[in-house]
């Protein structure tokens, strides 16, 4: 599926500082970029890096004032398999060296203090995607979708108190019980069609048979609609923007929406 | 110069356990592994892991039962050089990708909640070695070494509370401060000579100048005798043995000396 | 000197929920209660406590809807004297009973955490007022006063990483670092004249001398200028309005005017 | 129920520190001191208070070195009645006012933060006596009673968390999850008969139908066996030493044992 993206974050920097943006959608197996840009409305001389393992691309440059950052691309996401029960957990020793950090707790996801619950309460699910899939549902069955509840600082710990929270509560959730039933777990940042309001939004994603399965622990958008950013142990790795000094955000709006297969000019 | 390490943990597993080891010296540039050996009283299939960014070995298998694990090894570490008040201090758009990382906070060190302290009690310093320099010595001035204060879940902001810990809430401290001041450090465990009494050792680094800077923030062991183990994040990254379900430790020695330059028949 | 307050709380209830309020000045004898109004727009039955020890007074009822609950009220504050260095500090076997409360860590005030930094940074300072004052100089000098940082959840302990907070976190901290210096402190809430823009006004006072002192951490008001209203622990204990029940604080509104004295008609 | 009680504390204080110590029987009306002494081995003057809400006795006093403090007393705690389901739950305006501060929040019973699994889980359960003992009987069964998991600083969202702890922390839990359920609830420190091996043991009381409950959260020993020593919002009010310096505990013992009935003697 095709899907168009455009993206607006508006910053204001107090002093010149320096900024790490994740923006740009990852250049991975599961996704095509079939057109892009990139525009900020202020010079600035960018690196980028793109990162081996999860192909995700940051850029990095130094701001100050008020300053306009917009990404506009089209994507093209394939066909992506939807997690299925059958999907089969792997032993440790199986597991591709670059996969492990994902088993270990990080800081909103730490999931050695959940072993003791995530074990009771998932250890007569059958092992590999049924289980993931267990955890879901037990997120569903007793998580609310609230905004206000939780900020930027929230631990899965406190999610799991609160029994209360948006996309990035529930993802950190999932992944940290995930992480407490020896499942690789981790973060995944998104464009998704279909969502409302239209936001950057924030799922998960297991490694299981071989391949890393997306889900959406919050259920409010289909997989097949969206647009993979960054992934990392948990929220600090994937923020938009990390910057070296205070600074505020102003304003970011998102639009995403399915492109007809009638358009073959933008995908030529 | 060339060190002699034995490093024994007894663990105990009440069931079939998976677990990762990382108790084997790193191979890093700035040491070679003259000779080694690893025994475990237990037949166990071991897959090897080599991380490519710090040298760090890990070796993943499964245990059961009352378990012994050995290292024996003889390391030359070169000659370290000390970490210096005139290295200098990147713009983040010099450094390689593979230290970003390495600016951003993580679950021991949650860098960012610091930033307004850091900020106001450094920033008459100069940037670069003066700055790490001066964290360290705010740290024997501020925090008392004490056993006991502090356990495995402590995190660089209770040390900061607490003013008390040891070597690894001292690290996370000075880890957690650089961050704030836009440093790259990371955690990084050893084997000291001269420690007392013997144990694993947890120190930092900083990079500064084009290089990893090794530095002791409790001063209770001199950088010259240290050999690496592993580098990562914080504690959580560099852990000696990350298990898939509880166990307990039952007993850690750990023996580092140093080899006189008159025993040639050793290192050949 | 005659001070004039009117507040007004509204919020909505979605149930029927029962609530605690503490809006009324206490009956404490640095006050007199000259005049006064409880206006709430629904019938409610009010219970009405006094509190023997702090004077504090608070009704209780079951509201449900939207409600406004309005106090108007006169007061004469007397003539309060101000914390000086010389106000002498009793041992612990010299304190009244009810005063003994005050010396223990509390949910935001956890004391006995901060008891080493405490004792470090202001064991120069001559015991009694002069050490108050020393912590209310330090938390000047080391914490910013700004909004947005803290919320309802802050800890002292946060504020004390954080470096930065409202006035509400501010009390917080001097309570937490007098009490680890063994002086009973406690919370007070107040209206406060020439408070911009006007509002609810936390801080805290010490037991020193034979009595408590008013302080303002903050320095944002005039203690002369202070009515009042409840004393406790902490803020948990002199909550506005505490509820059975999830509800929203629509809009509060404080006004708090000095009166002048030739306005005697009003004071009769 | 005739009871024989002895308790020996050690400590050790590096300088002349304050101490205010809560380890004899309170005076309450559910049980009668029968004949008692307290030792000291150290010559002190001491305050004795009374808690006129709880009978809590505590004294007060200076002291340094090593110090043995040794309680001795025969007491008759009457016939006590155990909580049954039918036990009526009041609305917050028939509560007495000494009640009222039961239901707030506290330091280690956070009980605003479990609202919302407290309501989610037990709100289809009959209102008073029948509902705590559900939150007695869900204690059972998801949470471990395991040493060494939590410590001093524990608080009851991490016992929420970790499904695991000590006397101390299930009754943290229960009074956390009574008062997010609009029941007042109180931590109490009690010698108890039966307990294997004999120490000092934290239970909670809930107030209904017009007085207080006694309830052991871990099902350790019954409730008819114990002697009521100090009664608070949690551990933090009721800690059999509180000490305004850093301090030592060497050593504590406690024996309680059942008197025959035919041992009139020792009552008279």
């Amino acid at each position: 599926m095709k899907l168009k993206v455009v993206a607006t974050l508006v910053y204001r920097f107090d002093h010149e500082t320096p900024v790490i943006v994740a923006i740009e959608p990852a250049r991975s197996p599961d996704q095509t970029i079939v057109s892009e840009q990139l525009l900020i409305d202020q010079p600035a001389e960018l690196i980028r890096d793109l990162d081996a393992d999860t192909g995700m691309r940051r850029f990095r440059g130094v701001l100050s004032g008020q300053v306009s950052i917009q990404y506009q691309g089209t994507i093209d996401n394939g066909t992506r398999r939807l997690l299925h029960a059958d999907a089969r957990q792997h032993a440790w020793a199986e597991l591709p060296a670059e996969v492990l950090p994902y088993l270990l707790p990080s800081r909103f996801c730490p999931s050695d203090n959940l072993m003791r619950f995530a074990q009771r309460e998932f250890s007569d699910i059958e092992a590999g995607g049924a289980k993931v899939l267990a955890v879901v549902d037990w997120l569903q069955e007793h998580v609310d979708y609230i905004h206000g509840v939780s900020n930027a600082q929230t631990t899965a710990e406190q999610t799991f108190i609160d029994r209360a929270g948006v996309c990035r509560d529930f993802s950190h959730l999932a992944i940290a019980l995930c992480r407490a039933l020896n499942l690789p777990a981790r973060a995944v940042s998104v464009y998704a069609a279909d969502l409302a309001p239209p936001d950057f939004h924030a799922v998960f994603e297991v490694y299981l048979d071989g391949q890393w399965w997306l889900v959406d622990p919050t259920r409010l958008a289909p997989v097949d609609g969206m647009v993979r950013i960054a992934a990392g142990r948990d929220a600090a790795d994937i923020a938009f923007l990390t910057s070296g000094n205070f600074c505020q955000c102003l304003n970011q709006w998102v639009e995403v929406s399915r492109m007809e297969d009638s358009e073959p000019a933008q995908a030529a």
